[in-house]
Parts: structure tokens; C-alpha cells; sequence
């Protein structure tokens, strides 16, 4: 047998075993949720691509960010265009080190975490992204439990994404996904600036 | 000290701390080179979502997909917007398992390389992103050598983003950041159909 038959025989093999898994695979009939965690990169980043698919499918997204403060980011400023489609809430105060001052940073979650229920249990979204909430549970502007709560109580069509490190293991044990973004350490990782375009 | 008092002190030696992190790090001059690799989910659209950032600040972009085949996505929907910022190159074959073909697949990830590394020799670009290279790597259809060299051969002003499970060594020794999506395991995480405006 010859080497390209060889491979033809074996990727046959492997597609019979891809088309299984698919077919096998069961649709929810409900929006998932996922939780991009981790120390690494990536995390608001492959939640903002998410939100280009959903756009490329005509579907409605909404987001709120509970951290970030009101600087200008490369994703605010290209998501603006598509506001028909896209709502999109900053509603952090900034870093916490930069507020100084715990009971505004708490007030301000839970107004971003009030907007977020409405979004979620709304019907009026297919996917709502919840982005640095975990880094409001983890300072405990919002508890875990209050969070649960809202995802449970979310429109049977809407896919949430939750993004920020530390997420809190009973949100992971109710995920449909949990992915960890994990910083591989390099020399020349630390000490270069953050780059307009690359991180924000 | 009131509580308040105290988290504002712990909250301003934060800040100090972070300033000086800030005003330590260097500004590389040059585009970077980042991986995202591993079996978790948000390679690829965390680089969608870097993508969506640089739009935002009106710079260039490139895109080369090396696996990927002629199916309907969200992201080549919703980007197709903003071609004149925007050059995308869907050049895969598909998987490997439904081609069967291995010379075909070779020649079509030289032909992909060949249009990547014009993309990043000419300076017409900001950012790049080689969607799914690593796979093409881990099957031979390129060598790490080749792709080393035409990273080095790049513009200045280039950024890269690499994407797919596998990274070569090779690389990661030579990149800025390399992150790796560690799929977190869970019992529903499995089964589930790729959904539309989630997956793809």
C-alpha cells in the first residue's frame, strides 16, 4: 500500500469517528454558559471574538463590564458601530486601587449586575457577556450565590460568558464550559508595555 | 482606622505599586509575536477578538486561516464588513480527515504561507493572525523552520498571532507571550453540538 493510501485509509478512519462524535452530540436547546478564567491572556479578548460570531449570525448581544472604567479600548470603540445589534454597558469605576474606595466600587457592581439580570432575563439577547465579573466576586462586590441566582434565572435562549481570573468553583461546577487561560511564563513576557490594538 | 480608612491605604499601595509597574515597562518598538495554543477553546477567538480591537484603532489587518474551509462562519461574516482595513484568506482544505489527501493539504498550507508571509514582509500591516498554523506544523504540512524564518522576516511594525493546539517549542522559545486555553474538564462540557455564534 502506498504512503498517500495509507493516509487516505487512516484519515477515512478518523473522519468515521468525527462524524459519529457530531452526530452523537446533542444540541441544549438553551444558551450555555462559560466561564473564561485563568491568569493568562485572553479571557475578555475571546469573549469579545465570540461576540463577532454572534454579529456575523444576526444575533443580539449584550454586554457589561464590571471593572474597566470609562479609558477608550480598541473593542469599545469598533463595537459602537453596531448598536442596533450589540448593547454594550462599561459600567466599572476603574481599577480598585485607582477608586480607593470600596463601598463606590460595591455600589457600582451591583448596578452592573442589576443591568446584567435585565439583560439576562430579558429574552431580547442570544448571548450576554458578563466580562471581569469574576474579579467582583473575588473582592466580594457580589456574592457568588446572587450570581448563581441570575444565571439560573436567564432567558432559556441566552448564552452568558463569564470572563475574569479567579472564578469561583460552585459558577464553574454550574458551567457548561470552563476554560482556563494559562499564562506560559517567557523572558520577555514581563516588562512590555501594553499595546493599543494588542490589549486594549 | 475606620475599614474604610484601611482599604483605602491598602488600596493606594496598590496603586503606587502598579504605577510603578507601569512606568517600568518598555515599549518594544516592534511588533510582537504571540501564541495561543492548547486543547481549551479561545484561540482562535481571542485573536477575533484582538482583531475587533485593532479595527478599532483604524490599524491593518491580515488574515490567513490554515485549516479552516470554505464553511460559513460568524467571524468571516461579520469581518467580510471591513475589507478595506481587513484582508482575510480563508486558504484550508478543511479538516484532514475529509480531504484524505495529504499532498493537497501540503499545497495548500505552502500556498497560505507563502500569501502569510507576504502579508508580514510588507509593512501594510499591523497585525496578522495565522489561524490555526500550529496544526499545520504538528502535521508537516509546514516545518518550524520555515515559519521561524518568516517571523523574523517580518515588518517592524508587525504583530502576529499564531493559533492552535500544539505549539512548536521552536516558537514559543521565540515569542512575546505565549498563552495556553486549557480546556478545564466538566461533566457537560462533552456532547454538546457547536453552536452557531458561539463555535464558529
Amino acid at each position: 500500500m502506498s504512503n498517500s493510501d495509507a493516509h487516505k485509509d487512516k484519515m477515512k478512519a478518523l473522519q468515521t469517528e468525527q462524524r459519529k462524535k457530531t452526530s452523537e452530540a446533542t444540541d441544549p436547546d438553551r444558551g450555555l454558559v462559560l466561564i473564561h478564567t485563568g491568569n493568562g491572556k485572553g479571557k475578555s479578548s475571546s469573549a469579545f471574538g465570540v461576540i463577532a460570531r454572534a454579529l456575523g449570525w444576526s444575533k443580539k448581544v449584550g454586554v457589561v463590564q464590571f471593572i474597566k472604567g470609562k479609558w477608550i479600548t480598541g473593542e469599545r470603540q469598533f463595537f459602537a458601530k453596531f448598536e442596533d445589534q450589540l448593547h454594550w454597558h462599561t459600567m466599572g469605576e476603574g481599577f480598585t486601587w485607582d477608586t480607593q474606595d470600596k463601598e463606590r466600587d460595591i455600589a457600582a457592581a451591583q448596578a452592573a449586575f442589576n443591568r446584567a439580570i435585565e439583560m439576562m432575563k430579558s429574552g431580547d439577547y442570544d448571548l450576554v457577556v458578563l466580562d471581569e465579573i469574576n474579579i467582583a466576586m473575588r473582592y466580594e462586590y457580589l456574592n457568588v450565590e446572587q450570581v448563581l441566582e441570575g444565571l439560573k434565572s436567564r432567558s432559556d435562549k441566552t448564552s452568558v460568558i463569564l470572563t475574569g481570573r479567579d472564578a469561583k468553583q460552585e459558577l464553574c461546577d454550574y458551567a457548561d464550559l470552563v476554560t482556563e487561560m494559562r499564562e506560559v511564563k517567557h523572558p520577555f513576557q514581563s516588562g512590555i508595555k501594553a499595546q493599543r490594538g494588542i490589549d486594549f
